[in-house]
């Protein structure tokens, strides 16, 4: 059962969301498989290269039930980087999917779901299976070929029973947008 | 059953063989997936982007059991792209997979096998399920992503019982180079 | 007359001044070729294109007498460009040389110093004879070999004897922060 | 007078050209400025960087009277880029401007015009004034900024006196294909 625990995504700590009606949970997305993308607008790698992986992503697996989620990870000029900015970045990159601003921390630059997922840094990448499972995460970006292939592999995985049951096990777990699967990790990248 | 022989893979006809100790076949190699190239020396798609291509999945995907496989389909210029210029290129280049000579068709320019695939043009890819079927072909160059994605699905597939048995049963259809699965085309790209 | 005062470059107005110690002006530099950037912080053009040729302009011209400065000329999501986002974006990006901040109109959209010279949005550039005509102005992104043409011609140029007298000239038609050499365009891009 | 010798550009030794309807001489072209690209078909820095830049400069500078030349330099692979695929190649890569072919040594692999100009091998160039003299000389590919730069330079120059007199002058020192002005250095790359 621990090794289950410890490969669970930890959940999502959002303090506002872009492009989306409604908010969203990983919990809520049990059965699906997410790609998750950590990034910060004044981030030079994002922009250039992560960015447009994840809008090729968007394009090329958009027929299919893969959820794309960006993440606004802000662990450093926290005054250059606000919703404000983030609205007007999303709106000229042409950013559609879901965004959502990482939870501050008050005691530290990293904000919550930055610490939870122990993120190195910007950009950062994981890839959650349907069964809520971690099964890649990176920091930096990887080859479209091994990304493709990866996404294939967590699509073409079969629905797990367990998603009828795990949410709820999940939520009792979630308390003051924390979960207490992961140890959360305040290291700063 | 027709629809088994339209899917399944013609067999390579090659005047000569770079890279590799003995002549493949594609019968020889069932039981793995294949990834087939068909290209020209003096393509500037195939040098300037397929190739490279082909390299990047070498490298991805170098830890499987997927065969990649070049053939050289000259279909013009013939007296420009000789063996002695493809045996320099490849050395140039530092493409160390298999790579076969097309063999070349008395009566047409297009060479045997490029009519048996009915390849319109180069550069061209083949994916060939370990089954020995065509999962997928395209003239041109596809994004990585889902090149990617293909990939592992060809080699995420169980290796078919069928394969201990249609080896025979191809190679008796196949004579003086040819094999009787596919009528071969003889249009020219 | 009038033939040399329409090219005539007009002033900058700048609100706030990054990478340097002192205010900068065109006045000022009257005897040097100066390449005038305009760009956004959140114009992926910008990001993507124009700045890495800067870059480029000052690796490859960094010797001579060249002047690189950048103005920022905020004409749309004024509140997510600010100075403080600016400076952040300035530091990530490695971007040394001198930024100025365009002045605010209150009553248009586009900064005074956009207005000015009729810019019809970003990136734009201006290439600034030695004796403080414009020499080139374009909207978008230009090939590097015509930009490094047409620099090469700016710095081949024999430093002018107008240059002694046209200052005062100039500053004698600038005033509350407006020179009448150009009529000021109120057209934002 | 020797300093003026050893700068002044070597005659070409050309065996067959393509893309003219004459033979071209520097001689000949003495009071143009001359873009010499040198490459060799298989080289795969040629094909993916310096052919892209000369068809770069033939664009920009069409309108002026810069005279690009291709010298095709073959000093390995002999047999594998002939004349015939040579002819090829320019076709598929819609290469328009003159190019000849570097004439042979018997005694060396690498050919007469080569040896000349002391080349290192390919991609190189050499950018020659209108007075014959060698302006730049460069083994590898250089940015477009600073190429830019100095064939604007080039072009600027004003047609030298000297033109109507060192055509003579040079061609009595050439014979047998080969011109005394520069030592022939044997050396391949």
């Amino acid at each position: 059962m621990s090794t289950t625990l410890t490969t669970l995504a930890p959940e999502l700590a959002v303090s506002e969301w872009f492009n989306t009606p409604a908010r969203l949970t990983l919990v809520g997305l049990r059965g699906r498989p997410v790609f998750l993308h950590s990034f910060q607008l004044l981030c030079p790698g994002c922009v250039s290269e992560s960015i447009p992986q994840v809008q090729r992503i968007e394009r090329i697996f958009g027929h299919t039930d893969l959820q794309i989620i960006g993440i606004h990870t802000v662990f450093e000029h926290h005054q250059a980087m606000t919703p404000v900015t983030l609205k007007a970045f999303l709106h000229e990159y042409r950013i559609r999917h879901p965004v959502g601003v990482d939870l501050a921390d008050e005691r530290f630059d990293t904000p919550i779901t930055m610490q939870r997922f122990s993120l190195r840094g910007t950009p950062s990448s994981i890839l959650i299976g349907r069964d809520g499972t971690i099964l890649h995460q990176t920091f930096g970006v990887e080859e479209d070929l091994a990304v493709g292939a990866r996404i294939a592999m967590a699509l073409s995985a079969s629905i797990p029973e367990v998603a009828a049951t795990s949410p709820a096990q999940d939520e009792s777990g979630c308390a003051d947008g924390r979960c207490e699967v992961t140890r959360p990790s305040t290291s700063a990248a």
